[in-house]
């Protein structure tokens, strides 16, 4: 039933072979890896302005053009530097492998779950701005919030789900409007004033300074408007999801995003000093823009649904990161091996459910408010940034291919600008909520270093090398297999189970067993028993206090070979196989608690022998 | 764990000797069995009152004598014969059997049908009121009435879960309480008018008449009162739960039941014509006349506390009645048969818990909201009454035992009243709900015999009788039994399973399967497999959509075997066994999911090989 619907939202299954013609071009991974970076556009320089702007009013407008470039100069070193690890990783260079090969266990580790915080973050901050988008539209929606910011997740769930090559339109589409828009907005807004010349309104007053310019200020002002790089490392950890030529493709895409980023930003930026927007809680900045730009027409409102779609679909690319990562950590064993499977649809199906639990389970746990999430956010890409960088560096050390201290140089540089970001990030934002990051990422490396450790374990103890065969072999010859099967009465289908355990024992050492219930019951049963003469004798238990387990384990504690450790105990269960569901309920499901019970004993076996009914 | 958390509540398990400690004596069988009958004294006076004041005003004090009148004639006549039935159904004479008995299958589940409904209506109606009655007093709990009503039940379901002697004194002593203080209240008050000279206050203004005493109004009020003598059948059906003599302290107990009835039904209704008590939405008849008769004391805030506990406890004659008719119901077949098991404290607790459930989902379903339950209540007892008395009528024509004719006489005035009684309550009824009672009657009908039906197939199917044995030992000669074993890769758990099948086959028919996942890993396995020549030959299918069992079926549907239905075809499950469960989540559960999918398909036997990790 779960299993039909799940079929219908997301698509029949796919064939290993077609996992070729479900990888993205540069066309369609750009949308899809991107749309985090540019969606971010959105918000980051309202989240500049709304540092500055109740310190030192008006001055923002020349420190926000500051505070932009460092930005932009932050984000061109860091494509200079993924370009290198593109080029040095050709199946995938995200932070937890390039920190996880060149800086150890721990460092890599720390990377993975670091952005596996954020990945989880990003989904629930960006379903819940796309649904505060809408609210602020439609105000009677607001009681809904937390349902429709769950509905979004759903439904970017399903996307993934349906498989990266349908997502990749379903998802990049939209991007691109968005993308579209707003350059039409930057070139005709700037044409509006500068040609025209529109003079523009202030639309909100303007407060007065209350402090003066700080290097503090700006450093706040810089960590707030940082969240708008975390594109840079899902287009490096994506390779494998890339078309051939891969690193080509994804490098490609990277500057791509970069020149986008650049324009977008930068336009928006002067923008809002040439049209005076300033942060206001009831209309943000962009949108203060578009109404001056378009004027109260359709282009506006165009403009606030495309804005309101790119937020929630930011949340797509931590949809095609995180069970990337996901996989990468689970082929390693650091978390469960069900997330490196992939599902009917080729992609890692375990990883979208759960990235779409964990984030609605925040959603529902912070009812839906933002501001309570973006504290957390950011701090986790830059540190894994920063681990990744110095893993490149150290790599060039180690290598010392052509050219080793240009490229050493480089990602040296990226090292050492993100460490200062993370630094800036993690004091700025430390007591609203970055403290609960620094938490979690040790708890998390610990439980990954737990479920590796098992690993370890079973697969050592379950090893079966040559040698040890012959040993093994002897070892199982000197086994004995003693067989019981408990009935309930003497019918056709404990018949059928009597006759399957003399065959699969020669006829030796099988008994029947029968807890009685009922006194009356059990002496008409071994009258019964005594008259089929069957040749297996039966051993009856009281139960005094209705249980159907306990005595049999009782028997078997009495049993001589149940000091031998070695022997094997096969339960040969009947069990009746109903024709319609419902008449399920209608039967004790003895047999199905009896296997619940007996399974955790190693020397016991359990086989259920069908018995079919007919109608 | 939960299983730990029902102990705690319920208490540890009662061997099956201890069920004779476990019955009820007299004493504590009569709050049991009649707190329904007792606790509707608390409203059934209100509800007639409510039906005749609006009508005929102050006339209404005269016309509720002579209902009263009715209700209790029709009491005594219940009374006289129930006695009968006592007397013939030693074993329990619940309307079920003696209507099955005598009357047929039809009428006996019609009689089975429409008491379950009204035990759950009785569940759910009474706990409403019984929070309603908090609430009036403590307004700010309104909000929480459906978690409190919830609360209430549950509390019912444990205390009735750890067994029937707890729960007599538990639910009992309350009961009583009421009992004593209504009658302090009778006595006192008659006393403070007729001796001190007390003159009573009009606390509500009485209204004026707007119509005329019809036949048909004086019927409504008489069945709004009706509600009352729900108790008399628990009496009858419940004689299995009293101490030897059953029957006597039965009877016992139906008499005592009827004279406290009488004494506080007729006490109160004269009190409400002294004290010109008339019903209004915010206080109770019975709470107007307690605060005259105790002013503003203590005394009187104990009556209101004493009546909301006994509201509550009504429902408990229900949770002791309804499992028994299940378990009735179940050891005929018409219900499934876990409801006649015992459980662990020797209750019918199946049955207990699906009573919680119905009841709690009712209470759910309709908001907590009495009055939209009430009009389909009573329909049922009364139905049931009506069929009951019928079979006994028609028991003393077939028996004609000595003096068969007055005991038909009895009992055929019995069926001809509640008949004439039901008639009323359905017809006054019908529209405003107790059309749904009629609808569901046949529906219940259609299911239990549905289920019978299925109970039959199946016992026939299974039966075996000496005649047949014979051939069907022949059946299993001819059969052979084809071993195979799916492995992920040749570890120890697996070679364990292999060795497991050599033996269970006598070395013949055994196959090892993998399915390709990945072709790199299947041909390192075959590899493996030729070096380690364990006499078994490896099947490798690959899987293109990545399933597991599918290739499995294909593979088996190529056989040659599986043509011949008859062969038995063995898989056997290596399975890994670990020491925490945490761990379990990091295994594929692939063998689990393989039972499942394997366990429908008739021909297949599944074996479970258990590997113990040791860390």
């Amino acid at each position: 039933m779960f299993g039909k619907i799940r079929k219908l939202l997301v698509g029949k299954s796919l064939r290993n072979k077609e996992l070729k013609n479900q990888k993205f071009d540069v066309f369609w991974g750009l949308p899809i890896l991107a749309s985090d970076a540019i969606s971010s556009v959105a918000y980051a320089g309202e989240e500049i302005l709304y540092v500055l702007v109740p310190v030192i009013a008006l001055g923002a407008y020349m420190q926000m053009v500051y505070v932009s470039l460092a930005i932009v100069i932050l984000l061109c070193i860091l494509v200079f530097s993924y370009r290198q690890t593109i080029d040095t990783y050709p199946n995938g260079g995200g932070s937890y492998i390039v920190a996880h090969d060149n800086l150890g266990t721990v460092p890599g580790l720390m990377a993975g779950a670091a952005l596996s915080i954020d990945y989880v973050l990003t989904v629930a901050v960006s379903a819940c701005a796309g649904t505060a988008a809408i609210t602020s539209a439609i105000p009677s929606l607001l009681v809904h919030r937390v349902t429709l910011t769950l509905f979004f997740i759903f439904v970017l769930a399903i996307g993934n789900l349906r498989g990266i090559k349908d997502s990749s339109k379903m998802f990049g589409t939209p991007t691109y409007i968005f993308i579209v828009s707003m350059i039409i907005m930057i070139i005709y807004g700037i044409f509006k004033v500068k040609v025209l010349g529109f003079v523009p309104t202030e639309l909100v007053q303007a407060p007065e300074a209350t402090g003066e310019l700080t290097a503090f200020l700006l450093l706040r002002a810089f960590a707030a408007g940082c969240t708008a790089l975390t594109g840079v490392e899902a287009v490096s950890n994506g390779i494998p999801n890339f078309r051939k030529p891969a690193q080509e493709n994804a490098k490609a895409v990277l500057v791509a995003l970069t020149v986008i980023v650049l324009i977008i930003f930068s336009g928006t930026s002067y923008l809002s000093t040439l049209y005076h927007a300033l942060p206001n809680p009831n209309q943000t900045v962009i949108a203060q823009i578009a109404i001056q730009v378009f004027g109260d027409s359709g282009m506006y409102y165009f403009m606030q649904l495309t804005t309101a779609i790119i937020l929630i679909m930011a949340a797509n690319t931590a949809f095609n990161d995180f069970p990337l990562l996901l996989s990468l950590l689970a082929k390693d064993g650091y978390v469960p091996r069900q997330f490196a499977q992939r599902g009917g649809r080729l992609n890692y199906s375990n990883g979208i459910d759960f990235l779409a639990l964990a984030a609605g389970g925040l959603v529902v746990f912070f009812d839906g408010e933002t501001h309570l999430l973006l504290p957390l956010y950011a701090v986790g890409v830059f540190a894994s940034f920063t681990l990744s960088q110095t893993g490149m560096w150290r790599h060039w050390f180690k290598k010392k291919t052509p050219g080793w201290q240009h490229k050493a140089l480089v990602n040296g540089v990226g090292a050492a600008v993100t460490f200062v970001t993370v630094i800036i990030i993690g004091v700025t934002k430390f007591m609203s909520g970055a403290w609960i990051v620094c938490l979690l990422i040790p708890i998390f490396i610990y439980i990954m270093l737990r479920i590796k450790a098992h690993y370890n374990i079973v697969s050592r103890q379950l090893n079966l090398p040559l040698a040890e065969l012959a040993f093994e072999l002897l070892d199982h010859e000197g086994k004995t297999n003693h067989v019981i099967v408990p009935l309930a009465s003497l019918n056709k289908a404990s018949l059928k189970a009597l006759m399957y355990a003399k065959d699969i024992s020669n006829n030796k050492n099988v008994i029947a067993f029968h807890v009685a219930m009922n006194e009356d019951f059990a002496k008409e049963l071994r009258e019964k028993w005594d008259t089929f003469n069957l040749g297996i004798p039966l051993v009856i238990y009281s139960s005094p206090y209705r249980e159907t387990v306990k005595p049999l384990l009782e028997f078997i504690a009495k049993q001589e070979y149940a000091a031998k450790l070695d022997d094997t105990i096969t339960i040969v269960l009947p069990e009746v196989i109903v024709n319609k569901k419902w008449t399920n309920i209608l039967h004790n499901q003895t047999s199905y608690f009896m296997r619940e019970k007996l399974i955790h004993d190693p020397r016991i076996a359990i086989i259920t022998v069908p018995f079919q009914l007919k109608h």
